[in-house]
């Protein structure tokens, strides 16, 4: 089977983010820390963030948004609005921090789009991931930038049918089961996951161990090697 | 010339979205009179939603914060944690409302089918737009779905390219001269402003009087026959 579209995904395959989520995060709880535990403030944070998923979406201003509803929930009518000031400034950070590829992706990408055509696809603010694609020098490799709201298997076979591919002729490689290796299987897809040290618990799933067009990779730097052999299979 | 794509602005073009963000204003402009008149909190608003453009992009979350940095310069160190929850609040209203259309859209929309492709081409938050399109039952109309960070000239002459169609056979509309009409102009395409009576300041430009590829109109309904009036054109 020869693999025509290479799609990948970006937050922490390509470039690291969630060590910046963490230390937004981890600056949180210091300055809640007259109010609550960091353990008491983290499990407000993941529920305040849960709840308005369906409403904010992903990316890091609807995150913003959450450290401030978590700080007044914490902190109640003795929250002083420097705290609040000091979120916006860390929320600001997030926006604008600098894009720190993970090692060898210039490369490894060099070496895919000999393989097959690049697709990006990934979720978050829509401004912020163009000015990261844009800060990362990235972009010219990839055929076609997909940010989107969410990842489902619907998302992967939009995806296909625009770029004119059968399903078993893509692969989708990422860091999260859930975003990136699970709807990319289920829309009939080739996935291989490249997990990250830093995970965010939202993206957790069962890793699909034994799936025939499963593979779980030690960097992104394997996946050349993968979809050669997926070439040679019958 | 026949035009073979309409591309369409979605807020305040098919639907209500102005008075929406204008109802947020106001109510935060009522809980800041304890620390300034209304026009003072307005002044600034406007200028923290110009200086935080570049970073938070257009749409609803980042126009929450630009709120509730607003109410922090304006109340200071005085500012009762209560009114950021109040903020948080008029911000998930402004997310969460339903969707009204404009009068006779789905008329106008159906006869617009009829003489092209249509295209909504729109900016904001990703997952907010796609909400508002999927309560507005509008989306089976439209071929492709353009949610973008801005609307430039290069915006345009993508959707064309990737649509096969030449500038000349693609029209435009929406209600502001800035994102809209002038974008679409430079991309050697026809552009329809319809002027909705709440304007947001920063989407003011110069009217393109006399242009050859211009027209105004009273009315989205008036559209089909500024198509046809075209195509009739040497």
């Amino acid at each position: 089977m020869t693999i025509k579209l290479i799609c990948l995904d970006a937050d922490d395959t390509l470039w690291h983010n969630m060590r910046h989520f963490n230390a937004a995060e981890e600056s949180l709880f210091t300055m809640l820390r007259p109010f609550a535990e960091a353990d008491i403030a983290r499990d407000r944070l993941a529920r305040c963030e849960e709840r308005n998923l369906k409403l904010y979406g992903y990316g890091a201003k609807g995150f913003t948004l959450s450290m401030i509803e978590t700080a007044l929930e914490v902190g109640g009518d003795r929250l002083p609005p420097q705290l609040i000031r000091d979120i916006l400034h860390a929320g600001r950070q997030l926006l604008a921090h600098p894009v720190e590829l993970l090692g060898d992706i210039q490369q490894t990408l060099e070496s895919l789009a000999q393989r097959g055509r690049l697709a990006l696809v990934t979720k978050g603010d829509l401004l912020h991931q163009e000015s990261k694609l844009a800060a990362s020098g990235l972009g010219d490799l990839f055929a076609t930038i997909e940010i989107v709201s969410d990842k489902k298997a619907a998302t992967f076979e939009r995806l296909f049918e625009r770029q004119g591919v059968r399903p078993e002729e893509a692969v989708m490689a990422g860091d999260s089961l859930r975003s990136d290796v699970l709807p990319a299987l289920e829309a009939g897809a080739w996935a291989a996951f490249v997990p990250h040290d830093l995970q965010w618990s939202h993206e957790h799933a069962e890793e699909p161990v034994g799936h025939r067009r499963y593979k779980r990779l030690g960097s992104l730097a394997d996946l050349p090697a993968w979809i050669d052999e997926i070439g040679l299979a019958a």
